[in-house]
């Protein structure tokens, strides 16, 4: 049984946006946070896993949305590194209100790379072995993410302040150029209930990146069955994807 | 005497960029919600002050560094809004170590505005009493900055992103707009010693603004007296400046 580890956190002004809920960036700043903690805890740190030549990356998000956290709300964190095969690590993080209901759930998969030669390694069971998670033999499969066909752009430049102190561009950040292009009246009218995002390649300090975006209605199929209103998103280098992701969302 | 409001704050990678140090967004973002739980506290927080038909507006800071806490840093920030006059009020905020020494010293005013009309009200004696602020008469003055004769600039777009929880561009993204334009090289090779940035103008959502930057090299005067290594900055929409800063920094 992985084990878990919790802390608390009070949802500041300044990770909010104008909905007055917290952002993804943020909402995923406090969740790696945790995950930090915890392996220091549990002497499997940063230092640790360098000594094997090794550095985390975070390869995909899943992320289910009850409700976002709101401003001043106290909220709880609590993560677990659940299950492992030979290259992915699958960690579950939670957001929960006072009462321990459940606000948000953000399913991770991380690999470890060799920060020289770029590569993926298999993962050692003895840096798992102290987060007490289970050695799965099948890899995980998220939801599909369908290919841009009939979309809108904007571009964007990689700034100074999208590096944070790990040495390069913090994941959360791709939430910012990925939502933003949607613009503010969706952005006001919209909730969004699910994510799944992939990270394909790495950007880097200086690259002029295009956010692609493409909006497709809810609709009922034939079937009778609903589809949710969702969002096709890809961040691209000139043919190059270096980020797929799908939301799907509400109107409120 | 006023009254000083004390909280801790243990600095998150994500508070911190590729120098280990926090960033300014984040160092303002800590001080004001300091500022905002001690107004709270003596039932001055932001319902009490739109029942006088204003709201408050930051016209400029003052920033002393003497270190930049850092990423797993405990920091203690206190606040105390020490004295005010016909129209503004000046609240101090310090950054401390564990053991007290000063980090960073933050000088902000104040003022109050209607929203609707965006005029400057004088401030009401009531709103001010619970702090203990001391009313002076004069108006502070700081360090002047001088207009750009030979700069260069980058355009930003104010992004979804960069408006926060109070609905408008938390002032504190300034400081990514003015900084990221010195580039890589110069942010990880100087560190910043003093900062004065006055807010002329707001700017919007979906604005596109230019931000300028001229680099005064470090000068030994006639006078034997010398200069730092000076950068100034405006942000301007047009021809229309709506921020400008001054910050000195030393090279490391």
């Amino acid at each position: 049984m992985a084990t878990k580890y919790q802390t608390t956190h009070e949802v500041a002004y300044y990770e909010c946006d104008i909905n007055q809920t917290m952002t993804f960036p943020a909402m995923l700043g406090v969740a790696i946070k945790t995950s930090e903690e915890q392996s220091a805890q549990l002497d499997r740190g940063p230092d640790v896993i360098a000594g094997y030549g090794l550095t985390w990356i975070i390869t995909s998000y899943h992320i289910l949305v009850t409700r976002l956290p709101k401003v001043g709300e106290q909220i709880q964190v609590a993560t677990q590194a659940k299950e492992y095969n030979k290259f992915f690590c699958y960690r579950y993080f939670w957001l929960l209100d006072e009462q321990g209901n459940e606000l948000v759930k953000i399913e991770a998969v991380f690999a470890l790379m060799n920060p020289e030669t770029r590569k993926v390694s298999s993962v050692p069971d003895e840096i798992v072995a102290p987060f007490g998670s289970e050695k799965i033999k099948r890899i995980k499969r998220y939801p599909k993410i369908d290919p841009i066909t009939n979309g809108q752009s904007l571009p964007y430049r990689v700034r100074f302040y999208d590096i944070d102190s790990n040495q390069h561009v913090n994941n959360a950040m791709y939430f910012n150029w990925l939502l933003d292009v949607l613009g503010y009246d969706f952005l006001t009218s919209h909730q969004v209930k699910e994510v799944t995002i992939r990270f394909d390649r790495e950007v880097a300090y200086g690259n002029l990146i295009d956010s692609h975006v493409q909006i497709n209605e809810a609709q009922t199929l034939a079937t009778g069955d609903t589809l949710p209103l969702q969002t096709l998103h890809e961040i691209k280098i000139a043919d190059i994807t270096y980020c797929e992701a799908v939301f799907s969302w509400i109107t409120v």
